[in-house]
């Protein structure tokens, strides 16, 4: 399954708010969005989730990390094939929370691509968005470590960020997809993103833990697809 | 769902042939023998197969690692209370395929007591038994690591080894259970490791790739219960 | 070179006035205060300043972190040879900035008494403290990691902990000599610990980025000989 | 001090051969060649000995790693402030022996650039080549690592991918000087790494572990210089 863009993308973390039956519910309220406003929207639950929520689902599904391993001798590792085997889309690869080694950020990437899996490769600065561009992810989302779960929005606060990645990608890898994240938690920052020149957004506790995820969400989803049809 | 002694713990790290529909198979075949011959049985499938064997057998299924983190922004961890949601009875801890802090396993010890789930400690060496030990785990798998996957048992080669972790549990925290793991491929093996005064083995590749699962795992019940009655 | 009871032990940490002419500066105080107050000092200068502290001064000089490889091929390491070689007297071992896994510092433990040195190891609970004791380090510092920096004395604020680590060394190894640490700002947080059980207590911040750092640790020599007496 | 092309990059790891003296020794004798042919030559000795070999001779000096911290509250690390206090003319960054995460590799170079130190990054594929050349380090070196140690050069068993790296530099960073390593051990196989479009070459266990170092170390040196010519 493709991921479709403007995107969404909404990782579930390891909330409170997201585990067990309540990653279905999160997972189906962003099924019907998607749905409902034609726009991408790709979620990823708890790894002990993934399968349940694959089933329910259509949607792109992802795993929140995988590690850089073949099928072997690891135990308590993500491999690819197992995530390819319950029927996920894809992975996020290298999130702020989950930082990884240069060298074991290329074996994951050729580990996905071997199994027909999307990789979505998160960075922290310009400078690490050019090195991530040019190891060639399907998409890159740009996340300064210092805005997320704070409120305050990239795509306000940092522009000049998001634009160099913007940037960094046309430059050395135009095939990448970029979205940027960090304090995405209303509509408004979403579409400032669009208009900065990313393809979408990245968050997670906005959605995740708010009252009404659906309004939330809805949006998002509005305010993306606006942004995008003026580009 | 409690462990039984003696016990054959079944590590099925990430090895192909446990990946998918096939963790289902080795999940039943255990469950099977577990029930012929009235011995305990557990199963660590890879995580992402964790939740559909819970569904699908009667013994205790534990995960192969779990994060010391409570419910929160931590992406791409396995948390305490997702293991408990899923159904899982336990989860094995500091695997010498996953070494953890000395720090990260105290946490992680008082993370799964907090959600009523099992805790099985993999050590190295007596001196890191004894330490082990004084944690207070509910069960220690004993495993030299030079052995593991050798087909040359513990029990046999470092008999001393298994003798020092029997006697260090005894000292220092008797009311954990014991268990030696590395090499123990055939029924012999779990029978020696049994009189060594373990409560059982951990084993994985003479389970997980063997031609016959099915007999391999019959002969080491039988020889387990044998020698048990022995003791 | 030994270790002398009751001990103050400096943890130079990396901070800016301990590195390069300012760790010499800082070891030459202690070097006169444990002199004049014939009370143990040792200090842990930041590891490129280590060599160049030892010469200069005749109080034990450990180094911060040592590695548990043997030499050989492992680039940017830290190996026993080596603090050996320059004439170190022993190593802090996973010290709370500084985490390593179980089965690591069972092997450093080994490699530093393969080298005749002395190791201090740190630990952060009760519970850890146990096991840590059960290893067998020459010596064992436990500080609970939310005091450090701060200011606010584990010997007032946990006096529990402190007597805690103490019986479980009593218990469980009593060859182990026990201190304390975290928030160790005054003499007075040294005579506290002291009269809890300890032999000493291991701090950083206080004296490294004291305005007048012989003033501060000859308050606190004075303060542990008298309490050392009274015991 | 700056680094001279064409050069020859000596890591000395923590081979026993390189620990104390040792180091002083093989840093005299890398000097001695350095100004008998009048070819770059630098040492990486272990960080122990980093101090005393800088100020015993005049070639470039650089730390075998350096961690992304600032000064401060981080006991055990190897800081850029200190690399530079000691005299070292920079560092060697993510060595396969020393991993590091793409997010610490970009604060290390910044921090590296602050103190005006010289960074060497090491990668381990065409890829991963990319990447490191957008993060723009003064030099990098390709070792496909598992060539490491082996006597089998890359410069002969791999040639494509010593080309891919010239390329990808060319491409992304002209300004980057490209080194290649991993089995390199005589004179040969330094020349044919220039003919591949390299600028010279990293290696640690022909030179450090050789009977005689300084006809290995000659014997390259003078291959590299008519390499160079013939360019």
């Amino acid at each position: 399954m493709e991921l479709k863009y403007p995107l969404i993308a909404l990782n579930f973390k390891t909330y409170l708010e997201a585990i067990g039956e309540n990653s279905l519910k999160l997972a189906r309220i962003a099924e019907e969005v998607s749905k409902e406003y034609d726009v991408g929207v790709m979620v990823a639950p708890p790894l002990l989730d993934l399968g349940r929520v694959v089933k329910e689902v259509e949607i792109p599904v992802f795993a929140q990390h995988v590690d850089p391993y073949k099928p072997g001798s690891h135990t308590g590792s993500i491999i690819a094939e197992d995530v390819k085997a319950v029927g996920a889309a894809g992975s996020i690869v290298n999130h702020s929370e989950r930082r990884l080694r240069l060298a074991d950020i290329g074996m994951i990437l050729e580990r996905l691509r071997e199994n027909g899996l999307i990789s979505l490769l998160c960075t922290d600065t310009v400078q690490t968005t050019r090195a991530g561009t040019a190891l060639g992810p399907d998409a890159l989302a740009i996340e300064p470590p210092e805005l997320i779960g704070t409120g305050i929005p990239v795509s306000k606060a940092k522009p000049e960020v998001v634009v160099g990645a913007v940037e960094a990608v046309k430059r050395i890898n135009p095939s990448v997809h970029i979205l940027c994240g960090a304090g995405i938690s209303a509509g408004d920052d979403v579409a400032k993103a669009i208009e900065l020149g990313t393809e979408g957004v990245l968050l997670a506790s906005a959605y995740v833990k708010a009252k009404d995820p659906k309004r939330v969400l809805s949006d998002m989803a509005e305010a993306a697809l606006k942004a995008w049809e003026r580009r």
